[in-house]
């Protein structure tokens, strides 16, 4: 059995799908991307996927071809067409800057559709915490989500040396977000995340209208100071869900395991999940 | 008679060439490449270019499949290949993160060289002088060749509206580049460019050594607030050579004309190519 993928019109082997080099997103990076998974085998928070997807693509003058709904039709038939592949599924949108006459200029954009086996974090990460380091740097055009990750790539023999798992974006002191998800802090039971420079991730507003429920929470200006008082320290995404962190570059967060809050939230986080 | 190109080991038509849509470069825009073009139906400051390749390359943990002059070869078959086709050619080389298992992990790099119709600069950007618009803007990891143009490409329609060119790139105040050339004014015959944050061109480092023999010249920081004191301006590249730039934003540079010494510039630099 072949894993299904959606390009350009056509369901084709996910192994067979290409794209003619002459395409945007390999000459020049310019495409956008959106990437969701299933719970109990359906698409989880697809609506924020799919609008934020959507308005990636109107940031760079992209236009989508398939309306919403048509997006939902695709998704749905990919889920048929995988369906004995696996047990919960990852969706990777795509759409890139189209084949080009010159090298520069964008075409009709191609849109992909790719349906991988959704690969869960291990369970270890929830259950001891990960480490970070840090490295100054803000993402270009931070409220989309673009398709450029070379400086966190470029950056993943230094993270692995460090024994992280990923790196927290701050510039000049000032955090932004961690190279796939978004960072925040527990201060005396307030829940404290950044805003400055950073990609709204879908998971960041679930927990923040969770968090709402019973905590303080404060969205603004977060410094690498405010890391030497923190208690506890997390992380939201797609496959991260609510992701304790323990260590940050030398500094230990808390007590260096993960604390009551983050344990909270990631129950209360699963319990939304559960009833998708 | 169809354009050939090389790909992974094969001289294939260009238009048949295609990626898997799991490279790196599609997935995550992670590439590097260099461009250069023939003079007389011979490669132009190859050296250069390949070893800026290879520099990119590094920084990025990319290997090169190819020795520099394995990579000579490659590009002197492509010539013969394409011999009938053009006048003058223009070569892209890319080298991507190659096939990822992961959708994020690098693989085996893929080494693409194109082979294209060499298209000069239209004469009347260098008989009357091309404008320029500025964004706030500093390239990540300016120092390499990386396929990112996210940013300039999203621009486009900001310029056209403008009736300008390109952008030239500032953060806050101070310039670096623009967004495929690098950037010069002149001022009381002291021939001054920027070194901060910019991809050290061929061109520029040919012009600065042209320069050198007759003017003064200066490497350092050059501010926004410098171009109104500018006599004259010019951008080098591959294919803009040596080009006039006479308007910025609203700020007519000098005369609004192009100057003496970039004219000088332009004949002397040419006189170079033409020695090719």
């Amino acid at each position: 059995l072949k894993n299904i993928c959606f390009i350009n019109g056509d369901f084709i082997p996910f192994q067979e799908a290409s794209l003619k080099i002459n395409d945007l997103a390999i000459l020049r990076a310019y495409g956008i991307f959106d990437f969701f998974r299933t719970q109990n085998r359906r698409p989880l928070f697809i609506d924020d996927h799919l609008n934020r997807f959507i308005h990636s693509a109107t940031h760079l003058n992209l236009h989508v071809p398939y309306s919403k709904d048509q997006m939902k039709g695709l998704i749905s038939e990919l889920l048929i067409r995988n369906d004995t592949l696996y047990h919960e599924f990852a969706f990777r949108l795509l759409l890139t800057g189209g084949f080009t006459e010159d090298g520069y200029t964008p075409g009709n954009p191609n849109l992909i559709i790719i349906c991988e086996q959704y690969n869960p974090a291990p369970e270890k990460h929830f259950s001891e915490g990960i480490k970070l380091i840090t490295h100054n740097f803000v993402r270009e055009l931070a409220h989309i989500k673009t398709i450029n990750y070379i400086t966190p790539i470029s950056l993943m023999p230094k993270i692995k040396e460090a024994g992280a798992l990923d790196v927290l974006y701050h510039k000049d002191g000032l955090i932004s977000e961690v190279s796939r998800s978004n960072f925040f802090i527990v201060k005396d039971s307030k829940i404290i995340t950044s805003d400055a420079h950073i990609l709204k991730g879908i998971t960041r507003s679930k927990l923040l209208a969770i968090a709402r429920e019973g905590f303080e929470v404060q969205e603004g200006n977060l410094f690498i100071n405010d890391l030497l008082f923190a208690d506890e320290a997390f992380i939201t995404g797609t496959t991260k869900k609510v992701m304790p962190v323990v260590k940050i570059d030398d500094k230990i967060i808390g007590n260096g395991v993960p604390g009551p809050v983050v344990k909270e939230l990631l129950s209360r986080f699963k319990a939304i999940e559960d009833n998708n």
